[in-house]
This record gives structure tokens, C-alpha cells and sequence, in this order.
């Protein structure tokens, strides 16, 4: 820890090139949870638990980089102390590390709760759930996107579209309920497409997070605009539930 | 942030002080979520929605106060430029800031559902949750002492703690779904109940990691078994939800 980092320069790398190195793990990490969402969203239509498990299996990889960022945090802070504008930068990526976890755990829990589904018959409304996983998606790919290129506009404006995962999650929340009370056989597969949905639901958030730290790296300040996150089930009429 | 702390002593606290400064912001903020937590669980048992609104808007100050914390570490970061020990204390501090935060919404949600609740009929399940929600709270408690003391060896077993809640929690789960097909009228309320239960499930993830997080701070190793984590409701069979 107390080495001298000017001591050795023949191996020791500029300062932004150790930044430019933790970036592209962060880069690698998105893409991996990126690739995971689509597999898992894919074998969730193909029924196809053997992709399933897979993609559960491959979620350590994700995990492994946020050590390595982790690790590589602690080492840019103590032996370059940066000030300012770069210490912001690599709290950012420490934080923006968090959520790109966390929004590979939830794509590994829609692949775990797959496998339980296609034990039972194909339920009908399973076809609502890509819809709602191309959302999470496609703000998942801004949000990093927007952080690759400093893009606080496209960080903005991926951050305003988790209202409309919300209202698509609300919708197939209401849906998924009314499909249980047809038939009490719906009961268990849709409590398990109900939690895939709520897995949805969440990636959004953690991009909603990444987006306000691009915000916060880019202009310095806090996206201004306070909005109810997440969740809107939590406040449907119990007697009503379409 | 160039101002060199020595330059103005009678105004600027040691760096022990100002780590404990730290410190007690988040014994603050643990204390607080353990507050709602407890709040959420009576509200619900006591149908009382005026409480629940009172925890929901409440949540903002454990938002607040991370915020706080997240600002003294990078204030502490740039000034003091910690190494090793202190540096990894500090980024733990943080960490756990994050956790706590998160068990502070989880509570939150459960308060938000029981309005929503509170507007049909009682369902008896609702007996369970409170158990569950008892030792979520008994492992949040131990984990934030065990962090107040630099217990190891507390934090250790209440991590281990953390299968039992899963386990009631998968019980619960089993439970809901029956009560949902023995009578449709159950769906809506129950699936509230499912996502509650969920909530306090979570709440064992965060006081888990928070316990990670204390483990390795006095250890400076990373807590050796791996275990299996949270919901095991994902890989129940479908067809025998009992």
C-alpha cells in the first residue's frame, strides 16, 4: 500500500489509463447483464430450462467483476488519492457497479423462476412478460450507453421512461391477478410470473440509479425533478384489481 | 476541497472524531430503519393506515441522512486521503450506508401495501407476517450491533440466521398461495401479503450483507462458506404448492 507509484513507472500504468481500466470492467459488466436478460427472457419463451440454469450459473461472472471493480476502487483511492472530479468519477463507478449487479441477480432470478414454470402448462399471459423485459432492457442499454459517453440527456431521458416500465408493470400486475381468479390452477405459475414481472420492474430502477450517478458525473448536480419510483401495485384498489 | 485540515486546527476535528461522526450517522440511520420496520409491522397488525402514511413519508429522512454519509465519505476521502485500514473502513461505512437504506424502503413498502390492505377485510394470514418480520428485525439488530462493536463473531451468526428467515418466508409463501385457491377473493389480498413477506426476505439480504461487510472490516477476509442466498420460493414445484 505504501509503494510509491512514480518509484516503478516502467510497470505502472498513468492514472487514466487505470481509470480507462476500471470503466471498461464497468462496460463489460453491463454487457454481460445485458446478454443475461435477453437469455433469460429468451428461455422463459422457449421454455427452455437447460438455457435456464446456464444463465443462474453464469451470474457469478457478474459477481466476480464487481469484486474486481471493487478491488480495483480501493486501489486507485489509496495509491492515487485522487481529489474532485476524479474521485466523484470512481465513486461513481463503484455505485454504478452496485446496480449493474444487481440488475444481473435479477435476470438470474427470472432464468431460477423459469425453470419452475415450465414444470406446469404454458401460461397464455407469459407472452406480456418480453414486452415488459424489452423495456427494461432497452433503458438498462441507454443508462450504460449514457455512461460510456458522458450523455446526461440520454441519462435524462432513459431515467423519464422507468414511469412507462412502471405503468406496463401495473398493467400486467392487474392482468396477472385477473388471470388467477379465473382459475385457481393459474394461481401458482402467475404468482411466479408476477415476481418475474417485479424482478422487471426492479432493473428499471437500478438503471433509473445508474442514470442519476451519469447525471451527477456530468453536471454535478442531482437530477432536479423528484418522481415516484417503482411500484404502483402497492396502491391498487384491493375490491378492483383490473 | 484544496483547504489543508491542519492549517485550521481549532476549527477542523481529528480524523478519529470525524469517522465517528460517520459512524454515528449510521448508527442513526440503522436505528431509524429499525423504527420504521417495527412501525411498518404494528400498522399493519392494527390496520392502521394514518401510521402507515406516517412511515412512507418518514422514509425520506433515512434517504436523507445516506446522502449525508455519502457526503462525509467523500469530504473524508478528499481531505484525509485514508490508507488501507482506514480507507477500507470508510468505503464499509458506505456500503453499509447503501444497506441500510434499502431495509429503511423495504419497510416503507410494507407500510405502503397495508393501506391497500387495510381496505378489505382482515385476512388471517396476516398473523404470519409479523413473526417473519420479528426476526428480520432481530437480524437487522444484530447485524448494526455487531457493526456499532466490531463483533465478528455476531455478525457471523446472525448471517448464518439469515436460512431460517428464508425458510418462514418459504413457508409463508406455500401458505398464501393455498389460502388464494381456496377462495378467489384471497388473490388480491394475499398477493399483497406475498410482496410483504418479500419485502422482509430482502430486508435478511441487506442485514446479511451488512454482515459481510463487518466480517471483513475485522477480519480483512471475506466470510468463507458460501451459502445459497434469499428466496427459495423460486424453484418450488408448481404443481404441489403446499
Amino acid at each position: 500500500m505504501n509503494v510509491t507509484p512514480h518509484s516503478h513507472d516502467h510497470i505502472v500504468k498513468s492514472y487514466d489509463e487505470e481509470l480507462e481500466r476500471l470503466t471498461g470492467e464497468l462496460q463489460r459488466m453491463g454487457k454481460l447483464a445485458l446478454a443475461q436478460l435477453a437469455a433469460a427472457v429468451d428461455a422463459v419463451i422457449e421454455r427452455d430450462s437447460h438455457a435456464a440454469s446456464k444463465i443462474v450459473h453464469n451470474d457469478r461472472t457478474i459477481d466476480a467483476l464487481e469484486h474486481e471493480v471493487s478491488h480495483d476502487v480501493v486501489r486507485l483511492l489509496a495509491l492515487r488519492q485522487p481529489m474532485a472530479r476524479d474521485l466523484r468519477e470512481i465513486l461513481a463507478a463503484l455505485r454504478i457497479a452496485t446496480d449493474i449487479e444487481r440488475i444481473g441477480d435479477y435476470a438470474a432470478n427470472v432464468a431460477k423462476r423459469s425453470i419452475v414454470l415450465n414444470q406446469s402448462k404454458p401460461v397464455q399471459l407469459v407472452a406480456a412478460l418480453p414486452r415488459l423485459a424489452r423495456l427494461a432492457q432497452s433503458l438498462a442499454e441507454d443508462v450504460l450507453d449514457a455512461y460510456r459517453n458522458y450523455d446526461a440527456d440520454k441519462a435524462l431521458d432513459a431515467w423519464a421512461r422507468d414511469e412507462e416500465l412502471d405503468e406496463q408493470y401495473t398493467g400486467l400486475f392487474r392482468e396477472l391477478l385477473t388471470y388467477m381468479m379465473e382459475d385457481p390452477r393459474n394461481i401458482t405459475p402467475c404468482t411466479h410470473l408476477l415476481f418475474m414481472a417485479k424482478n422487471l420492474e426492479r432493473i428499471g430502477d437500478h438503471a433509473t440509479n445508474i442514470a442519476e450517478n451519469v447525471y451527477f458525473l456530468v453536471h454535478g448536480t442531482q437530477i432536479a425533478q423528484a418522481r415516484r419510483k417503482g411500484d404502483t401495485t402497492s396502491v391498487l384498489p384491493i375490491d378492483d384489481p383490473r
